[in-house]
């Protein structure tokens, strides 16, 4: 049983979501109580194995999504897109248009680091994620949200003047910043199957790694990690 | 229009994953038999796209399948079992239960490269698993199959002398065929929210690598993808 106000919070929540009546009926509230409490309140209740299935179920709903409005976009700029989407600072933005932290149940002294702030948000959100796609085994409470957040984040994305290219973009930013160009260390690491790995390092730090069937793919991928942390680390 | 000859072949590959009549019907044989064709064979009608779709649905299944039947287990342990399960080698081993290289259209000289066989093998699983979570935009179609598998190689890792210990299994096996340990090379990656990256490197080359919230599960997972290199580069 949930406490009434807990519900009552956890149903605002869904209501903001988009996905109350009618279709709220199959959510799983005690599953959606359980998916937004941070390990610090509690070590047995707690998120971790709900994000654990959520983070596959962002993986999946975020590919269907690209199939469905990217699918004439090259593989190479899909695989990158993905990684830029699913990556914990793009799930803490969308966090935050929820204001997810407000129902989050966590030990005070977590809430006050600032600074683990992108990685709890994101963490909730996955577990989210999970709760309701648990609720019904499908993606029906999960993309009418998703969506829309991913469409938008997209075309930002693309519309970046390196244009998905995260390479350009990633050398514009350092340019910009350090008047410096990242650099890449590649390595086959599957001579056999001629699979490469990536890593973006500057300024003595390793940034972002990659992998795919080729140096290039290996590199956009990195390079898409790479800015991000990158901007990640100078908001802080 | 699917060539019927080539319709039959399909619709004994679907008997053969048991998932024809009644549940059959579903099935969309375009798109199965597009998860059939080898980048090799063409350029623009290929399994590539099903590929990277069947990547995310296989992992949805495995993570489903890992709570439902080993949710006892920790988090580590889980983690360390899906790395494996959703592993190209583990994949060409399930492929190769239904003989799919037959199902396969491909150049004859890729099907003359024995190298290049399990990523083949893997690819070509995937995308049958894209295509078929297409086909009802559900799991319906691919758990049924999928998770006897699952279940036994999970249960042949866990029974394994280290328990699904990846770590300490690697160690057994560089001692046992090189008396030396691996190396592990770590690094914080990100030092404020404190995600971890381990490299296993033996005789001068990378065999795997790994992330995690902590030293220890990037350095589980790294285990668990080199022990898997290790082994295919013996067996080649």
């Amino acid at each position: 049983m949930i406490d009434p106000r807990r519900l009552r919070e956890l149903k605002r929540l869904a209501e903001s979501l988009g996905i109350l009546a009618p279709i709220s009926v199959n959510i799983d509230w005690s599953l959606l109580d359980c998916a937004l409490v941070h390990p610090t309140f509690s070590q047995t209740y707690n998120n971790d194995r709900l994000e654990f299935l959520g983070d596959s179920v962002l993986r999946l709903a975020t590919t269907l999504f690209l199939r469905q409005e990217f699918n004439h976009r090259s593989l190479g700029e899909m695989a990158a897109l993905r990684s830029n989407l699913v990556s914990d600072q793009t799930l803490a933005a969308i966090a935050e248009t929820y204001e997810l932290d407000l129902y989050l149940v966590a030990s005070e002294s977590v809430k006050l680091e600032p600074k683990a702030r992108q990685t709890r948000l994101a963490d909730a959100l996955e577990a989210v994620m999970g709760a309701l796609y648990l609720s019904t085994n499908d993606l029906n409470l999960v993309c009418p949200w998703l969506y829309p957040h991913l469409r938008r984040i997209a075309i930002a994305l693309l519309e970046k003047p390196a244009l998905g290219n995260f390479k350009e973009a990633l050398q514009e930013f350092t340019q910009a910043h350090w008047k410096k160009l990242p650099e890449y260390r590649n390595r086959e690491i599957d001579p056999i199957l001629h699979i490469f790995q990536a890593e973006v390092w500057l300024n003595d730090q390793f940034w972002g790694g990659g992998e795919g069937k080729s140096i290039k793919a290996a590199q956009q991928e990195a390079a898409a990690i790479a800015l991000e942390s990158i901007k990640a680390s100078l908001a802080n």
